[in-house]
């Protein structure tokens, strides 16, 4: 949809138009359209929504236009949308909303909602408990197909998915069964004769990215959660388990740059925040890149007798910083998606070890013969080629080895990453350089 | 389950238990207990699976497991394994397999089959065609609901996901129905009263992290594929989706890390192959840096001069490195989710100079202190002050506008990162320094 025609709609008061076009577009994009509005067409806009795509409409909107919204919805179409708002986006409003619209929408929830909110709202940040909606099919094992189709007939069209089904005795979850099971099963048979009873589960305080892998893992489209009496308190839905991988490989990700992950958009983020995340890695490593110096002036004499190594330093320093971060980036990965574990530590090694040797002595024969052909120095060639190969087994030893350890002590081995290993190999491969060329030339 | 008890059962010819244990557990851990098995138990084990699971299990094997089995099975074994499997995972296998196994399930299935396997396989590697399903549940839009869910009852059983059902009239899909509409909705309503006529759908050769973007965006179970003609030929099912994401994301932190993308997992992928994939790009960034070797020795005489410069220049290199890769990072990971495009390049590049200065003025004044406790020498102070200003300025730059001109000339923004930047902006942060301080101390 055209933003300028639908704009042009609104002004011209064609609200019978507008309201066809929002009929058939689909709520996502509706949500995207309006985020391009002004607070005047946006309010205007959102109450020509058909009443059914609303609240989905609503749920997919910036938390800005969420909170300007509730500001000046009156009471009755407030409580309307949160009817309809399923219980995880009621959640994720209330913890994006001033301290005094949360109230108000607390005063016009019903006494139950409310005591349900303020308990999911105390789940920690990135636990299961904290995305689950508490909305799901429940449905009893001495049920027939038949009578558990008609329970969802009625009671579905408010629940978030409805494609699995629990199956409950007093709150304890003891089977599921899927929408497709029932579809395709005759009318009379039972429940308990069709549910599947060794069921993956999840508890409240589980991380949510814990959560997401299971998804990816076992292409669940809902995980039932438990609270730590092992009763069944909500469901985890595909969608929301997609958003946490999404967001988790932005952490990663970002982490490896060595910038302190926001939750907040790139443009989203100010000026001062962006500095403010990058400024502490930089100071560290800026610190830790002054010990690489200041070993260069432990060796003075050396290229005041043979300025020409100076030369060699950004090679060298980058090269290592390269091939650390090659093997910290692939290990770091592979951590993430458990393809490798910690316990795997000597077969990393040794393979990290082989393939250093291969590049390594790749990359030293094509140096040495540019030294030879460039400067016709075979001593200098022969430095530059020891140099190199040492550079690259312990810039590989050290990028495989950090992220490992990392993960044995619980801390994220994305921080493990390029940055840090990149100033660690430096001291290293001015170590060896410096070293091997003094002994050789007899400096 | 336990390996040890499991292969136990098997020895001592328990197959009775050995079934009751398969019968209740999921089919990917039953895969995964599998893998640790040898050849022999292999085959033994899986002919043990309840025939409803087999398929599901075939098909969350890794390839050597397939193969080994393909080549084993008798011919109705493959037949009936052929029959239950989905026609993607069928596909998959026979992308894996050797020319004369894949010859053997072509000569397995029915001409109908191998038609549609032989145009299937023939979709690019990186196409919605690859990646999708032939069976979906495909009904009329003057069909009832009731009329509809006895239609799935009957075929259901065979469809990769039901919970989409697709409106066609001579292959053209005209509407979408949910099997929650269909469940929640009276029996005599017609689909055409019911279905969603705005459709949003892909083509056979869209790329496949296209299609997974949709899903993310859309939070959709399945997406239409549409042939060149605009027939319906298949659907995307969301867990295919899930594992493109997840793919995706890994290429972009290899190809960040200047790694060529390997389809295989670290262990899967062979010392040589490593190799293979990582030696391109040190080569070609070893060869850069070399420039900025070469810059230095042009300033041999300010060093010989004041030793001490090179001391300076670890830290310079790397800041400048770290600075730049941050941008990139960002820019990299902003393009890859849609929230920077290239039309913004302004408001980014405004925005990075902003953080620039900031983060900038940071470093150069703590840095400023310590040379000043440390050497006491203000001239000294200022020039790396001043360096390190200019160097995160232009690290920034670079970094943040190399990514999004990718994005515009359609290259990979990936390959812009870090490394390649940080190699780039040593050449300007070693000029930045040594004019400055040739300047300042008249060298």
């Amino acid at each position: 949809m055209n933003k300028d025609i639908f704009v042009k709609l609104l002004q011209q008061r064609q609200y019978k138009a507008v309201r066809s076009i929002l009929d058939v577009m689909n709520e996502v994009d509706i949500a995207s359209l309006l985020s391009e509005l002004d607070d005047k067409e946006l309010a205007l806009a959102f109450r020509l929504i058909p009443k059914d795509k609303a609240a989905e409409v609503f749920a997919n909107m910036d938390s800005s236009m969420q909170t300007y919204l509730v500001e000046i919805f009156s009471e009755k179409e407030l409580k309307e949308l949160l009817d309809d708002l399923y219980m995880d986006d009621t959640v994720d409003l209330l913890e994006e909303l001033p301290a005094n619209l949360v109230n108000r929408i607390l005063d016009t929830v019903s006494t139950s909602d409310r005591a349900l909110i303020n308990q999911l709202l105390n789940y920690p940040e990135d636990s299961a408990g904290s995305i689950m909606t508490t909305e799901y099919v429940d449905i009893r094992e001495n049920m027939t197909v038949a009578q558990s189709m008609a329970h969802i007939k009625e009671t579905g069209i408010h629940k978030e998915t409805i494609y699995t089904c629990y199956v409950t005795d007093r709150r304890r979850l003891i089977g599921i069964v899927s929408a497709k099971d029932l579809m395709t099963t005759d009318d009379d048979v039972l429940i308990k004769d069709l549910m599947e009873t060794e069921i993956i589960s999840v508890k409240t305080h589980t991380d949510k990215e814990e959560v997401a892998k299971l998804f990816t893992k076992y292409d669940f489209l809902a995980i039932p959660v438990l609270d730590t009496d092992g009763l069944m308190v909500g469901i985890v839905t595909f969608d929301d388990a997609m958003d946490v991988m999404v967001e988790e490989a932005t952490e990663d990700i970002t982490k490896m740059a060595a910038i302190n992950p926001s939750e907040k958009t790139y443009f989203e983020t100010s000026v001062f925040a962006h500095a403010k995340n990058r400024i502490p890695w930089l100071l560290i490593l800026m610190f830790t890149s002054i010990i690489t110096g200041t070993i260069i002036t432990k060796y003075e004499n050396a290229f005041a007798a043979i300025p020409l190594l100076v030369s060699f330093i950004p090679m060298l320093m980058d090269t290592g910083g390269n091939c650390g971060s090659q093997s910290s980036t692939l290990i770091i990965r592979g951590l993430a998606l458990s393809q490798v574990r910690f316990k795997d530590i000597f077969r990393v090694i040794f393979k990290e070890f082989r393939i250093s040797l291969i590049v390594g002595a790749v990359l030293a024969l094509t140096n040495g013969i540019r030294i030879m052909i460039q400067y016709d120095n075979a001593g200098l060639a022969l430095v530059i080629a020891l140099s190199l190969i040492g550079t690259v087994i312990v810039a590989k030893m050290v990028g495989c080895i950090l992220p490992l350890l990392a993960s044995k002590i619980h801390l994220d081995p994305a921080i493990m990453a390029s940055p840090l290993i990149t100033t660690l190999v430096d001291i290293f491969s001015i170590l060896i350089y410096f070293n091997i060329a003094t002994m050789l030339f007899n400096l």
